[in-house]
């Protein structure tokens, strides 16, 4: 049997067939072409799903249950809440998919809690029952798992992990808070922090970087410190000081088998992750214990969120 | 069927014997009597728990499990490998308690997680099986509860939310961190507060108020508060916002059913817990969500911890 993920982007809308061992068999895509009803949406959501079918040569006769993830927050009965970037204002995805695709199970996730899943069990995880999930992107998503499920919490709004405040009335975060993590760990941030240094620094390779690509990015400064620029070396430091203290801070709470570090700015490999083990090692709370949190890199890019969205079912 | 909850504190060993509707039958206890050797510790263990079986009448065959609850870390394998303040390096728990009371199931877990899981069964959660106690004492002590069972982590030293950073290079923590949610909202750190608030206002009644006391406690700023001292309204201001912080981070991560607050520092009821939930309702990430996590007071004061190590061998 097979199972259908699909994953409701801002941008695009991929839906995938995927097998019992977490294969994804085939795969199909749309752009997303906001703004559009929540009907043309899920028109195009049932169009991508039977078009990834076709190319597995299956039908939904052959389907054991549908997965989504969405952006936004989701209720036990299947209704998108809110997702403020596509629009949706109490939209019944769970009855939608169902009148398109047939009356099959369908579940519905948060995306940042459905890449947590597809990591936990078919990415870095490898089957990983107590895992987190930490995404440093435009924000700081993450999803956490704990005996093998999402903790959706009370009101499917669980895992917002980035919304832990790390520096009382520090910088403002768009959630509302101040001194979030999110606010210092996000790619973001790093940007931002980035272009701070830049006007404090203005000798700084940095400038001659960011000309070269046209912006500042998540690489200026990295690609700064490694032509051993002071501005860059500093801007790295403190960056990757802010995301250990969120790890640790979730360390020290959960005590994970695993997390998993994903995003953009873990291109950089070992460049982060070797500075954040570090700290790590050095900062949690049971530091004498033998067995202790591994922290390692995504593994499935894009395709976690439409593997987690795809087991739904088979964890709840 | 009955099981036996043991406390094993720094200051006393209580054991009791709890029935499945989580009622304490009989309780039995003695001073702890520190230092000595962990021997002579099991013995009074074994010692209080037979006292308690004769007071309810019943002898170890009425006995499904025994559980007890430890301050440090205890592994899979029922050892305690550390604990501070009794003097503990390694000591074989499990196999200690079976052979001074019999071959019986035996469960240890840290303290705190008992608390919680006690408070969540047969407290203020009233069977809630997403939760989360938190204890504001001499530390920040908390457990978390998730589907039912604790999170004790890789190396059950899982629900060490004190030592959450929230505040990047702040005070100075016991754990070796810097700016732990422990070392601003604890009732050590309340008084350090109110101490630092003492000698920036000479005037303030907090000066008269620890002199009738005999010391500064956790109660002197929130007394002169009640008597509208400036200093008094400041400490506890500030007080309760770094208490919210902790709080609003453990909500937007996990988003359970009920916090629970419990602690010295509680005794102030809703003189506390009131404005908590203004700073939650207002700064949680899932701000328009109809379902939110309730903050109640704890209920079971140390019973919590007898009650949820009773209770250990039903929910594992």
């Amino acid at each position: 049997m097979y199972t259908i993920g699909i994953d409701l982007g801002g941008t695009n809308i991929v839906a995938a067939v995927v097998d019992e061992k977490y294969n994804i068999i085939a795969k199909a895509k749309t752009p997303t072409a906001m703004p559009r009803s929540a009907e043309e949406i899920f028109d195009d959501i049932a169009k991508v799903s039977k078009q990834a079918m076709g190319d597995a040569g299956i039908t939904i006769d052959d389907i054991e249950s549908i997965g989504m993830g969405t952006p936004g927050t989701v209720n036990k009965e299947g209704v998108i809440e809110f997702a403020n970037n596509l629009g949706f204002d109490h939209v019944p995805a769970e009855q939608m998919l169902k009148d398109r695709l047939g009356d099959k199970p369908v579940y519905i996730e948060n995306d940042a809690n459905c890449a947590a899943l597809g990591e936990a069990y078919a990415g870095c995880g490898n089957g990983s029952k107590n895992f987190v999930a930490v995404t440093l992107g435009t924000g700081v998503g993450s999803g956490v798992i704990v005996d093998g499920k999402i903790v959706s919490g009370v009101n499917n709004a669980g895992g917002e992990c980035g919304h832990m405040v790390i520096v009382v009335d520090g910088e403002p975060c768009t959630c509302g808070r101040k001194g979030c993590w999110e606010a210092y760990a996000s790619a973001t941030a790093l940007i931002n922090q980035t272009k701070r240094a830049m006007e404090e620094y203005p000798d700084s390779v940095m400038h001659e970087l960011a000309q070269e690509e046209g912006k500042v990015s998540g690489r200026t400064a990295f690609d700064a410190m490694r032509r051993g620029d002071i501005a860059g070396i500093k801007v790295v430091d403190n960056y990757i000081k802010y995301v250990a203290c969120g790890l640790i801070n979730l360390v020290n709470a959960l005590q994970p088998e695993i997390i998993c570090v994903g995003g953009g700015i873990c291109n950089e490999g070992e460049t982060l992750l070797r500075p954040l083990r570090r700290y790590i090692e050095s900062e949690r709370y049971s530091v004498y214990s033998k067995i202790q949190t591994k922290v390692m890199k995504a593994e499935l890019g894009n395709d976690a969120g439409i593997i987690g969205a795809a087991i739904l079912g088979s964890v709840n």
